[in-house]
């Protein structure tokens, strides 16, 4: 017997047939002893019908007035489940966001959650029902209806299960786990059994959008075991932990993300005084432009060569910040390219043993694909490419670390 | 300056360019310097919308998940609303029935509204706010949602005009007031400037469908000036308020209601014994049919005729209750007639004035109608008649007592 709190997202409750699919997966798991909280997001094609009818009143929608709309969409959702459970006689009691009570700040459309009243939930789970509650939503000191922002539904799931001390929680999706890499890319690639946090948070960030990203910190900071399954599909899918969890065999590498998106800028001659890497990117961030790789070399002659990468759609606007820049710094001149992509090899395991980085440089070397940037941190190693070998690069490290081999 | 009380029912809001028109209208009430709280439904269709969406959920779905299903209805229409407000740059703020807060009982599906808490509406009315409130909708005292069942967005509003002391609280529907009688009877038939609390009650009950009774009950027991009007054209519509507030010449006949859904049930030769009426009422209406008129005629040789109305669709169930307990009373015979109607003149003058009944039992007399029964209260005569008989009837007397003429 544990308590578990499932979440599922827009396509798993996009019909009522998918949601009574759910309400006879929940079942499984309260016949077997379980305590379950369900978090369920909006009917997919909701989120859009509710905000195009907000779009015919006017260019920009009241935040406010937005999450008082669109917090409907979850609200029809844990109806449905708990008459679909009911159906399945399962004793079962929905709640809305302000219900439960999901205390947020009140910033609307991607408010915090700032506590959780876990009263009324562990009244009914002791009572033996089911707790269906809303994903995405709150509401603030005032009673004001809060929206938690994308992914929002992820986070309630997390902070409900942090807040309960539950053992597990579950992330229904349409993928089956995390893998090794995009199995588009690599058709060997294998789901992860298990990962730690700070892996996902690397895998995550660096383009695999299985979960969000706010939600796996979440988890971490909370230690809440996390797993990914398929709503579809039967699975163990991957359990996210915190390493002391993983076996002592770990694999040095456990996946390989990669990014296409990214562009990047090259400050050549820059002379090396104190805060020129401020100087640089300041005004870039400024901007509200995105930075990725910072890579500063070491400088020679009194002057050093600064790089940096962004998203390809702010190239344009970054470039012409950095001219600016250059030029009050007297430096020699500014280059971009649009067509690079980061590769990332991303693993516990790396942090203690040596040689991953070189056997990463040797297997890029064997098939000629020329390193523009590096930069390593505790627990991944990301390398800039040219994009035209962004396929090869990962299959052939993909292959070089044993990735498609079994644990 | 005054403080106003609107509500838009489901047609009045039924499509985003009719909530925008509902936002041009009020707009009109702020610029004269108006405070406004605004009452909507859920936008027409909605409500059947989800209704499909419970049903696909199994057979009888818990009230409780109902009431939190539908309630999202009203609540997408208040941020609409607001929405098109803050479009023509008029400062609002929306509410659900639970952030109002307006605490019902817990009966799911038809809730009593148990008390109203003003003070948030308050500090927004007296910041310039125009208050949107969602009708229908309310919570009980652990915070679940329910709803107050049928024709329960006007009870919301006369409610909140109630708790608010408003100035008048105002209906708008498809229909621009309340007439004399049915207008698709009786083509002269005149919209009435006023009526009293009273006279609309029976003409309500006796189906002049314009306002739910609860909402009219609750208005006059607060005395609320309730004024209906026309959401898609302009005029006065018709005020409904306190007696005292009538012209003294108050025209004897205010308008003449009519039901054909009736059905007549006679049982003749009943001993005339104490406790009669009740044995023969008693198990039609433990039966949940609803008894109409009841009239019973003085007793001659020890035994008496004893006749009621009931709606059509029960007759026969009705016909089956009574012969059971007409047999055990000993009476001589049971006889029905699902081929009547019933007429009725109202208007609080009649209280005051005799010869009404006269003139319109000559009236009827003259275009060769007979009564079958007759009942009659302090501000009401009924006629139960052949059904074929009911337009000549309604017309006869309209004109006879002059409705069609202005007051």
């Amino acid at each position: 017997m544990a308590l578990i709190v499932q979440k599922y997202g827009g396509t798993s409750v996009g019909t009522t047939d998918r949601i009574k699919a759910v309400a006879t997966r929940v079942k499984r798991f309260v016949a077997r002893g379980d305590q379950v909280v369900v978090v369920v997001s909006a009917m997919s094609g909701e989120t859009n019908r509710l905000m195009a009818l907000a779009g015919d009143m006017g260019k920009s929608p009241s935040a406010r007035e937005l999450d008082v709309l669109l917090s409907t969409g979850e609200q029809v959702t844990i109806a449905l489940l708990a008459m679909a459970l009911h159906a399945e006689s399962i004793e079962a009691c929905s709640y809305t966001g302000s219900q439960v009570r999901i205390l947020t700040d009140d910033t609307h459309g991607k408010a915090r959650i700032k506590s959780i009243d876990d009263k009324a939930m562990r009244h009914d789970l002791q009572q033996g029902r089911v707790v269906v509650v809303a994903g995405f939503q709150g509401s603030d000191d005032d009673n004001n209806i809060t929206t938690l922002g994308r992914g929002g539904s992820d986070t309630t799931a997390v902070a409900l299960a942090a807040a309960l001390k539950a053992d597990e929680c579950q992330i229904y999706t349409d993928v089956d786990g995390v893998y090794t890499t995009d199995p588009r890319v690599v058709e060997s690639a294998r789901r992860l059994g298990r990962i730690t946090f700070e892996e996902m948070l690397e895998m995550a960030s660096l383009g695999s959008k299985v979960l969000q990203i706010r939600a796996v910190e979440f988890a971490g900071k909370y230690q809440v075991p996390l797993r990914v399954l398929s709503s579809f599909e039967e699975g163990e899918g991957t359990l996210i932990s915190v390493e002391g969890d993983q076996p002592v065999e770990a694999p040095l590498v456990s996946g390989i993300a990669f990014n296409r998106d990214e562009a990047r800028v090259v400050v050549r001659g820059v002379p090396d005084t104190p805060g020129v890497a401020y100087k640089v990117i300041g005004p870039v961030s400024d901007a509200n432009i995105e930075v990725d790789v910072i890579v500063q070399n070491v400088a020679a002659d009194g002057s050093t060569d600064f790089a940096f990468t962004v998203h390809r759609n702010e190239l344009d606007k970054a470039q012409a910040i950095t001219e600016s820049v250059a030029k009050d710094l007297n430096a020699r001149e500014v280059s971009v390219d649009a067509n690079i992509c980061k590769v990332s090899l991303v693993g516990v395991g790396m942090r203690s043993h040596a040689g991953i980085a070189s056997k990463m440089f040797q297997t890029l070397a064997e098939v000629a694909i020329n390193i523009e940037l590096i930069t390593t941190s505790e627990i991944k190693i990301s390398v800039v490419i040219e994009e035209k070998f962004m396929e090869l690069a990962v299959r052939s490290l993909h292959a070089a670390f044993d990735l498609d081999q079994p644990v």
